[in-house]
């Protein structure tokens, strides 16, 4: 047991000295009536980006999936074992949730690992096989000339989301709750550098910063 | 935009104003660096067991994967998608990370799900398919007569910890590591209702709380 | 046993009676723990080129490749055997080292063959074959019109260590790692008749000589 | 230059000012007449075991192949590259070495990962397909009952040294000599933990262990 890193051990202890004492009681609440979550998240494995940390949320507030590259498949009833999916029909159908947020970020790796077409790692090639599932969304999104990589990673991310929100509508579960108003679809992108925060805007396809100003 | 859930938008203004200011330099730097975190946390998605919350942990810290119940697949390099095997390949081939964290918790709903053996909830039936692989992890745990279901539950959800730990073991890149002592694997349990945290001891194989005195 | 070569025994009784007594702790601890080095050195079997003397190394520090003229294959995962690759892979993937130095080194005698353009020595001409792989460093490094043979020949054995940093950078575990700075590639070069070492310089591609001041 | 790592740079200057001073001549004379060892030592790459260190052995004395497990193929004159082949030609036909000594060691990770059977590391599984190799040599040697696994390991790892032994003889121009009385061939096994050294007895078959006396 003193295996365990130490600053997890150390990270609980604060947890435990500062944060839980304001928070015992709801999460004593949350034990005995269970879960009652309105919004998922659909958000990358990436250390930077905790959504509990950047929407500063609280026990109970966020069923959250974590994935490399906050990717959604198509939906496909083909049954073989789909973990996002599975995750979609628990936060859908069981916890019925009125908000699902797909939150990307700037210098995803998975998404670089995509664009160098990086050889496999191992016989399993998984990261590869992973990332295939981008291909949709990259597609019409070209490095324009003279373009800054980063820049171009920046629209292939942001473009990423929108994927995954399109491949939300091919689950008839959420499509026809979305279709009805009872749930509805949300994309983020998270800036590493600045700390920002941009939503997208579905009218105009554009991904707006979230100032100040607008948050209040 | 203004659909955009306004918990969500809340709670990124008390990040931006309080928590960020703190933290910008060490963002700033993360971006420009990349990210380099040594442990790997292994959760759920339950909105009650953020390991960011309970570990208290900062940018860059934890690369995180969320899914229903936590769940390790076996090896399998079979050119199949592998949501997770995917992220523990970014993770220890990428990365480099030094420990992987299985974080279980009470009160699972995946779990519960699996022992209710819940009829399918769409024609994919997700839940179950993924669920599925919980059933090596069930064998041999079984309801002891006049044992409240909530023991039980917690001894499969335990169970299912270890059994994620032993399943990750049959990853070859993570198998030789452990071996020669380069990355460890731990398992941890969060109790909700009191906001609790256990480590597993691997002599044992039983999971100790971690009390205030032994986590200083 | 009379045969095995006195001075090996004699080298060995040195060793026994004069180094191991300090340094047996240490081997005892390697036998146990097994080595951990942080680095590994690819060199050239040339009698005069020991690394473990040129940088004063104890037990478990440098994990070594000697093969002739210090050569790296380009990465190729086509099922044959390959020696320098399967190096590579256990020094990458099971020890984690986090630097890579190729050790060219003066009037090596392979690529003296290669220049002199040797005919085979054997029906399998090993060395010829072995040293086709030069060809590419040598391209467009060309003896200069009344360039002594010795400066020609300097230049080549530098390019050569280029070249395998170039080749060491297609293997796809070693070229995600050095993007994200979790291992570090290194070129030095040992001259023979001084005892002089150069560190290749990365920005200009120069090699310069490691001075008494700068190696404090 | 400056990232060149500090151990090698610190270990450079400690050669530079304590052995060179006393080598200097020595390194010259080797510089402008060229290396002439009279031994070539087959060592594996393990950062433990050091052949200039074992054999506390000066500048040009031990022309030194390191490879993992310290493996010599069958002869093969197919066309095809062979690293060690090369470095043989060189040794045997271009310096006219005296001796070969094929220097095994306890605790080896390649013939470790051939028992374990550890699956592919990699697309090119290059560990998995060099250790094949050592198939031969391990035919015929079992685990006994109850035979502890480090004393079932180091029979392999000298089965091993045999093996190459015997692969060398199968080079023609190794084995006309050595028939002629011109070349010799040697096994010797280094015992990390107590920085031991056996030397092959062909007679009996058997490693012997050098005492202080012997060594004298």
């Amino acid at each position: 047991m003193t295996s365990f890193p130490h600053s997890l051990l150390s990270g609980y202890r604060s947890f435990n000295s500062q944060r839980l004492p304001t928070e015992q009681a709801r999460y004593r609440e949350l034990s005995e009536r269970g879960q009652a979550p309105e919004i998922m998240v659909i958000g990358c494995c990436d250390s930077r980006v905790s959504p509990e940390v950047i929407f500063d949320a609280g026990p109970g507030e966020l069923f959250v999936l974590r994935n490399v590259a906050n990717l959604v498949p198509v939906y496909a009833p083909d049954g073989a074992v789909h973990g996002v999916s599975a995750a979609l029909e628990y936060a859908v159908q069981v916890l019925r949730v009125k908000h699902i947020v797909v939150l990307g970020h700037a210098q995803c790796g998975g998404i670089r690992a995509f664009v160098d077409k990086t050889e496999p790692l191992s016989p399993g090639d998984f990261i590869g096989k992973w990332m295939q599932m981008f291909e949709t969304a990259a597609q019409g999104v070209d490095q324009a000339p003279q373009e800054p990589i980063s820049q171009f990673l920046t629209r292939l991310e942001q473009a990423g989301v929108k994927r995954s929100l399109h491949n939300l509508m091919t689950f008839p579960c959420i499509n026809v709750l979305v279709g009805r108003g009872k749930l509805q679809l949300h994309g983020a992108y998270f800036g590493v550098a600045e700390g920002s925060l941009s939503v997208l805007d579905h009218d105009s396809g554009e991904f707006r910063e979230v100032t100040e100003a607008f948050a209040g």
